[in-house]
C-alpha cells in the first residue's frame, strides 16, 4: 500500500470527519456525502424493486447476468446509509461476478431499532425463495453493520427453518454490540474513522436499551454458527472492529464451518470502497468475487461425488 | 464435502497408516506409497536441476510459462518426502497459475537435523536471486513441514538482508515445535493422520536435542513477522496442526502483514493432495493459485499509485 494512496484516503476520511457528537440527520448527510465520492464502475444498471416489505435496488450487469443473486446489506451502523451509499461496493461485486444483486433498504434506528433490520433482511430472503430462487444460487453480502446482517439474517433464517444461502461474504462486519473485542481498545486512535464513543453512540440507537448479550446482537461472542455456509470475512488491521471478524472466524472454525479470514494490513474500515484509489481495494474485491463464484450455484455440483 | 468423498480419503489414509512406531525407512517408504496414489495433472513437464547445493525439480507448464516462479518445499516432517512425493501439489499450482516451480530436495533429518533444511531453502532462494530472478516474481509455497519452511526460509532471508519474496502460500504448515497449540490436544483422535506421539517423534529427529523455543523452530509462537509479504495459510479443521496456522495468522496481523487464513471444515492435513477425489481440494488449489496470481509479478504495479 503506497504512502500516496494512503494519504489520499486519509484526506477523504478527514473531509467526512468532524469533532463531537452529531445528530442523526448530520450523520446521515455526512455519510451520503462521503460515499458519493466513491467510484461506481460502468457496466451496470439499477432499478428499484420491492423485496418483502422494503425497497431493494436491483443492480445487474448491462450484459446478460449469470445465474446467481447477491442479497446485499449496506453499512452505516444501523442508523445511516442506503443502497445508494453502498452502490460502489455492490456494483463492483456485480461487475466482477456477473451475478445480479438486490441491495436492501432495510429499516434504520433510532426510528426502527433492533430487530427491525434483521426482520427486513429475513423477509427479503424469504421473498427471493418464494419467488423461486434456489438457495444455492443466493449469497448474502454486506459491509460494516450490513456485514453483521449477513450473519444475523442467516441465524434468523436458520431459526425460521429456511434453507441457508450458498455463501456469506462480509466487508469489515460489525458483529459485537458488547464491544468486548481487544481491538476496541488496541485500535483506538489507529482507526481513522471510528472512535469507541462514536461506535457506542450508534450502537445505543440500535439497541434502544436492549442487553447486547444476544446472539443476534453479538454473534462474534454468542452465536452458534452450526450449519452455516462458507464464509469470507475481509477486514483491515486499522479497525476497532478487527476482532469482530477474528472472533467470528474462530467461532466458525469451532462450529465446523468453512471460513476465510482475509486481513489487509494498515487498511481502514471497509477499505474496499476505495477501489480505484487503493490497489488493495480492487484486489480484495477480486478475491471476494472469486469466492462468490466458487460457491454460488456451485454448491449442488460440489456436493456430488466424483463418478 | 460428501460422505462418499470423505470415505474414499479415510480409506486411502488407512491404507497408509499402521500402528506403533516405525523406522525412518518405513516412514519414508510408507509416505512414498501414499503420495504415489495422488493424481498429477497433465500439462506439465519436469526436469532435475540444481539450486544452491541441492537438487530441485523444475516443474513447468507444457505451454509457455508465465513470468513467475514458485519455490516449493515438500512435506514430510523434515524426515521423509521429496519433490516427487509433492508433485501432485506442485504440479497443480503450476497448471493453475501458469508459473514454473522449483521443488527443492532439501536435506532431511535424522541425517541432517535443524537447521539444514532452512539452510538449503535459503541457498536455493539465493541461487534464484543470483540467477537474475526478481524477488517480486518469486513466491514461496509448501505443505506441512515444507509449509513451515516457507516461513522459516523467509525469516532466514530477512535476517540475511535479502529482499523478500512476493508471497508465501502454505498448505497445513507445521510452525511450532513446542507443540503448544490447543489443537494438539483438542484434535487428537479427530486428526485421521497424526497422533501427538507421531508428530513428536519426527519432531525430535529434526530437533536433535535442540530447545524448540526458537523462532526458526516455532515461528507460530516466537517469530516477528515484520516486513513479511502477503501470506495465505490453508488448513483443515481435522488437524493437530490447525492452531499452528491460526496462531501464525494472529502474529502476522499483529506485525502488519497481509494474511489470509483459509480454513476448510472437516478436512484432513494437506487435503489439497486429494484433488480429483475431494471437491474442496480443487477449490482450495484454485484459491491458492488466484492468490499467487495476485501477488507474483504484481507487486511493482500494486505499489505504484494510480495516476
Amino acid at each position: 500500500m503506497s504512502r500516496e494512496q494512503r494519504a489520499r484516503i486519509d484526506a477523504m476520511l478527514r473531509r467526512s470527519g468532524g469533532d463531537g457528537p452529531r445528530s442523526v440527520e448530520e450523520l446521515r448527510a455526512g455519510f451520503r456525502a462521503l460515499m458519493a465520492g466513491m467510484i461506481v464502475p460502468p457496466g451496470i444498471r439499477t432499478r428499484d424493486e420491492v423485496l418483502g416489505d422494503r425497497r431493494a435496488v436491483r443492480v445487474e450487469p448491462d450484459d446478460d447476468p449469470k445465474a446467481g443473486t447477491i442479497l446485499y446489506f449496506h453499512g452505516g451502523g444501523n442508523v445511516f446509509g442506503s443502497p445508494e451509499t453502498a452502490l460502489c461496493l455492490t456494483a463492483n461485486l456485480v461487475v466482477r461476478t456477473g451475478f445480479r444483486a438486490f441491495s436492501l433498504d432495510y429499516r434504520l434506528a433510532p426510528e426502527h431499532p433492533f430487530p427491525a433490520a434483521i426482520d427486513d433482511a429475513l423477509s427479503a430472503y424469504r421473498a427471493l425463495l418464494d419467488g423461486g430462487e434456489d438457495p444455492s444460487a443466493i449469497a448474502f453480502a454486506g459491509d460494516s453493520a450490513g456485514g453483521g446482517l449477513t450473519v444475523t439474517a442467516c441465524l434468523a433464517a436458520r431459526d425460521a427453518g429456511l434453507p441457508l444461502p450458498a455463501a456469506i461474504m462480509a466487508f469489515s462486519p460489525g458483529l459485537d454490540h458488547t464491544r468486548s473485542g481487544e481491538s476496541m481498545r488496541t485500535k483506538e486512535g489507529i482507526d481513522p474513522i471510528f472512535t469507541r464513543a462514536a461506535v457506542r453512540y450508534t450502537g445505543s440507537l440500535y439497541l434502544a436499551g436492549r442487553d447486547p448479550h444476544h446472539p443476534l446482537l453479538s454473534p462474534a461472542v454468542l452465536a452458534d454458527l452450526s450449519g452455516f455456509p462458507p464464509m469470507l470475512l475481509q477486514v483491515g488491521t486499522n479497525e476497532l472492529l478487527l476482532d469482530d471478524s477474528t472472533r467470528l472466524a474462530a467461532r466458525a472454525r469451532d462450529a465446523g464451518v468453512d471460513v476465510i479470514l482475509d486481513v489487509t494490513a494498515d487498511a481502514p474500515h471497509v477499505f474496499q470502497a476505495y477501489v480505484g484509489v487503493l490497489d488493495e481495494a480492487g484486489q480484495a474485491l477480486d478475491r471476494a468475487a472469486f469466492f462468490l463464484g466458487q460457491h454460488v450455484r456451485a454448491v449442488e455440483t460440489a456436493r456430488t461425488p466424483a463418478p
